[in-house]
């Protein structure tokens, strides 16, 4: 148990390491990167053609890292907005790692990047101890699995910088207290701007864009690009 | 990472040895074990729920061991229809174990118990790698987390010996292919039984619990009990 704890502490260790290094080719590159985190089916590759949509009226210049355990089938789907995407599969892994990440950016041209929006394992407990060198953490909770979520995984929605809570054209057919949901997130990370959303519909998106978009032009500014 | 590699066969390995002597221990005490494995939110209490509710008119009698990361509300949830039921907090890992399953077994009454159901903590990954000793693996899916769910998370619904696909009340509101999930599930695992169902509303239940009553009567059968 001792061993498997010192093992644990290095794996992390080595982790954040690769993240500080992936974040200084960021701040080099002048791109703004996201980390998407969510159980299985919340809905993020749908929220993330919507987002991509969206953004390409704005003149945002982005790509996409998926995460999968097995298949290419995200990573299809992005690509057919004509977005550059690159899969990488985990072979098992209930996570992506930095080294993961750090491995696949010389498929992109990051001069060319505003925006790395990274597209975690569908998993709503292991991708939480993961650092991937992102500027900001998207936690995505859907209405159907729940309005106690917030409470039995915490860990990822303590950490979030925004949380989308999608699915809401669902609402008028299920038992859900949004009420408990924004108090339950409130009270667990007073900080997480939550966005209300249906991907499917489209609506709420635009609220959300605004915000990721707000993230991007400040990053600009900040490194005199803009 | 050979190291880790050690590290990681050796876990399993463990667990493998104590799931087989918990299989000892039901045989020994002619119980059925199944281990209930989801997505966060894909409705495994709402289905346990309703399954002890139709299980108390056949006398049968159960116990429930609950995981989850970090709370108790689904032991209460489950206490609540008079069946006795232990937590399990993993604080923070993404599955039960075997170990972990062993150390509450003092809890229950075994002679008492022709049944025991352990909820696994909702992750449609870790929980797959860990034996807990169970007869029966059963997988739940639920319709909003979309039909691409078989394919995307192969191991998990490779294992099961049934699978629980949930939601049926809002297949009118979403877009889900039945039959391409039921023919995904085929392809991958044309052993396991396939319970269409929505607990919320209590349909379809029936006959997942006569699939369970059946495995009982049949144990018991073997075991000169019945």
């Amino acid at each position: 148990m001792q061993q498997q704890h010192h093992i644990h502490r290095s794996i992390f260790a080595g982790n954040q390491k690769i993240a500080s290094q992936i974040r200084t080719i960021f701040r080099q590159h002048q791109i703004v990167a996201i980390n998407l985190i969510s159980s299985p089916g919340a809905g993020k590759t749908t929220i993330l053609e919507k987002t991509i949509d969206f953004l390409s009226d704005k003149n945002i210049k982005l790509g996409v890292i998926e995460g999968d355990i097995a298949t290419t089938l995200d990573a299809e789907r992005i690509a057919a907005h004509n977005v550059k995407s690159v899969q990488i599969n985990t072979h098992g892994a209930c996570h992506l790692d930095a080294d993961m990440i750090q491995n696949v950016l010389s498929n992109f041209q990051l001069d060319d990047l505003d925006l790395l929006i990274i597209e975690n394992v569908g998993n709503l407990v292991c991708p939480s101890d993961f650092d991937l060198g992102e500027h900001y953490r998207i936690a995505v909770a859907s209405t159907t699995e729940g309005e106690d979520k917030v409470n039995k995984y915490p860990s990822v929605f303590k950490q979030a910088d925004a949380v989308l809570l999608n699915k809401t054209d669902l609402l008028p057919y299920i038992p859900f207290n949004q009420n408990k949901f924004s108090a339950d997130l409130e009270k667990i990370n007073g900080k997480a701007q939550l966005f209300k959303m249906s991907a499917l519909e489209g609506e709420g998106i635009d609220k959300w864009v605004n915000w990721l978009e707000e993230k991007i032009k400040s990053n600009a500014c900040l490194n005199g690009k803009g």
